[in-house]
């Protein structure tokens, strides 16, 4: 079953708004096998609403239209949509109920322009909003089906949830897509091509690869679609992913779809192991990759944001002496930072990270992006150097990346 | 002039990622006048792309194109543009040179498949990348442009930046646009609009305002479109700015287009200032917020992600009997915490913020989402407690931005 979306509205088209909806979207339909062909967004124009409801209707067999369901004039999604299946518009009595009730809850008068919010294309199924005064819309049509949502993300997503997705799954024959994916760290996207060229040759039609590299990462996403029976799918893709783990094996961080610090927190979460973070030039921003994900206070312990050199002395214990000789972007102070981690916050492993972010701060000797990245346990400490040629957010994102990739290395040693 | 985005690839198809890079695009175009009519994201299919590529020219004068470039063989962007265009594939001199000397600094041996990113249709001038190894492409066709580029968000926009906008507006006749901002914080949109609403109605037609409400800002945008000449456009909007600024004062924090805590940092530097902040849900994000940016080290000194409470207690100097006492999420923590990096980290303010992000670790008493906030100077300190009802990523979103925002009105005070 191939499904389009299509959000509707001005914010997406002037770049105020990123369209999270269609990603969040996306990955429910794909979750009980149905594929998204296009996502497109249009703006706020009755001929072009119409004609992009015309091209995926010739692609899709089911359509979600997101947006353009507010009270204002140019909320026009209901009208357009009525137009397209050519009938009229109904007093929707479910839906005034929702409204009246919504308006009464927090003692506002209702205005004739909220009213209007209950009416809707005779030939639709209303969609009870239980988070909003837009009622969403399910039509059918030569056995195709439409289903139109709010733009607000979670009045949709609570919509999908509980009303969309178990209505598709009673009236859709839904074929199985089944996904696996591989982490791996430290290898370009050609040189994985080229080491498992074999594997992928010889995948079943079926059987798609993906490459999704993404800084010093790339993702191998197998993808099974159901033209075998689920179990042989299933059997097949293990196969296939077990033959590249194999193959890649050294350069593999996980072999499911999490990302790099994930992995990092479930393989020293399983070996009861902690973690702490000194960083200079990242400021903050690998201890947030951490926090970010649920359970992270089981391995993360806490660190420093060290940004001058007077908190590299007194939280980290770096000595003044290393500083004044070395400067605060060397081997010896990184070192010092990542042991006094270590020591002062107690705990098993430990990342040190001090260098020029930049645009400012660069000399000849140490040009803006030289940065020094130390991981270190009791056993072992590993200082490296790296020069990152680039703008600061992405000396910022790097030197992150580089430094789980180190601390991943020196877990796997 | 009009424009249409094309992302081609499938993770963002499956939900994999989500398409930041045509938000980000819309804005840049917007800027310069140029209109974004439709975005759409299709399939890695060769078929599907001809068809993208064939609406698309048919609603609009410039289509941008990204993704598909990367040397592997569900990468079939260039393939795909030379059968669209009927032309065949030639290597390019510079782009070789390009992908061998990227291989050549990182010490790797060029493959066959890396010189094949050389390898471009032949009508089209090449947009050299500096950040990767897939070229840009400039193509002409029929009085209409098309630009491809890569999906990796920052080979793009250094692309766009750079080359690609810097070529649209020399040969393109763009209209005039002058936008100006003023972000403004803790008032809703509504009542804005209220305050300002006779303003509002007394604008020319050629001004417009939006409101752009963003997690407890507001950003007031006006633009003028070029109807009257651009020193008289400037004029008029900069009068119109004062009014409304005058009006609003209370609550305006820049006036002019950057983030809160980019108003922050530049209001602090002015008068001399410091700052350090002690973090524990929102775990180094606060800290990531004022490091991204250039010249942060003229005001942040630096902080603790103090996620256990040994680290509160020492590095922060929190009494063991307060977290005991009253537990690591409550007032008299957050209160130690904000005066122990004042008086540790030596700053002239500081932050601090303590709370259950969750999706653990909430009780009856203290549910996921009570956060403490504490923003302090040597004369006073603010402590104020937020409920925030969301799941964990917009719980540290809102905390971060609400001890903005708190620290932004004791600075005014």
């Amino acid at each position: 079953m191939l499904a389009e979306i299509i959000t509707i509205g001005d914010e997406i088209l002037i770049g105020q708004i990123v369209d999270t909806n269609s990603a969040w979207m996306a990955q429910e339909l794909n979750a009980i096998g149905i594929r998204v062909k296009q996502i497109s967004s249009v703006s706020d124009d009755k001929q072009h609403i119409l004609n992009a409801l015309k091209e995926a209707t010739g692609r899709a067999d089911i359509v979600f239209i997101t947006g353009g369901l507010g009270p204002t004039k140019d909320d026009i999604t209901k009208k357009t949509l009525a137009e397209y299946f050519g009938v009229g518009m109904v007093e929707n009595a479910e839906a005034l109920e929702n409204v009246t009730s919504i308006f009464k809850r927090y003692n506002r008068p209702l205005l004739e322009v909220n009213k209007q919010q209950a009416l809707v294309p005779e030939n639709c199924e209303v969609i009870l909003n239980k988070n909003g005064t837009a009622p969403g819309m399910w039509f059918n049509k030569n056995g195709k089906i439409y289903v139109s949502m709010p733009g607000v993300p979670f009045e949709m997503m609570y919509m999908m949830e509980e009303q969309v997705l178990p209505k598709i799954k009673s009236v859709a024959q839904l074929p199985v897509i089944i996904h696996k994916t591989i982490l791996t760290v430290g290898e370009g996207e050609s040189f994985l091509a080229e080491r498992i060229a074999d594997i992928e040759d010889a995948l079943p039609p079926y059987i798609k690869l993906a490459y999704l590299p993404k800084l010093g990462m790339v993702r191998l996403r197998l993808s099974g679609y159901g033209e075998v029976e689920e179990s042989l799918l299933r059997e097949k893709i293990e196969e296939y992913a077990s033959k590249i783990i194999e193959r890649v094996g050294n350069v593999v961080a996980a072999t499911e779809d999490i990302t790099l610090e994930q992995a990092i927190m479930n393989n020293m979460a399983a070996k009861g192991l902690t973690l702490s973070i000194a960083e200079s030039c990242t400021g903050g921003y690998i201890s947030h990759l951490f926090t970010q994900h649920p359970g992270s206070s089981r391995v993360f312990l806490g660190g420093t944001v060290s940004y001058s050199n007077d908190l590299k002395e007194s939280i980290l214990g770096v000595e003044h002496q290393t500083i004044v000789q070395y400067g605060a972007v060397s081997k010896e102070t990184a070192t010092e930072m990542v042991e006094g981690a270590l020591r002062n916050f107690k705990s098993d492993y430990a990342i040190a990270v001090t260098g020029i972010a930049g645009p400012d701060g660069g000399t000849l000797e140490k040009p803006v992006g030289t940065v020094w990245i130390a991981v270190a346990s009791a056993q072992q400490t590993i200082v490296k150097l790296f020069n990152f040629n680039n703008k600061r957010k992405q000396v910022i994102e790097r030197s992150a990346i580089s430094a789980l990739g180190l601390l991943n290395s020196l877990l796997n040693k």
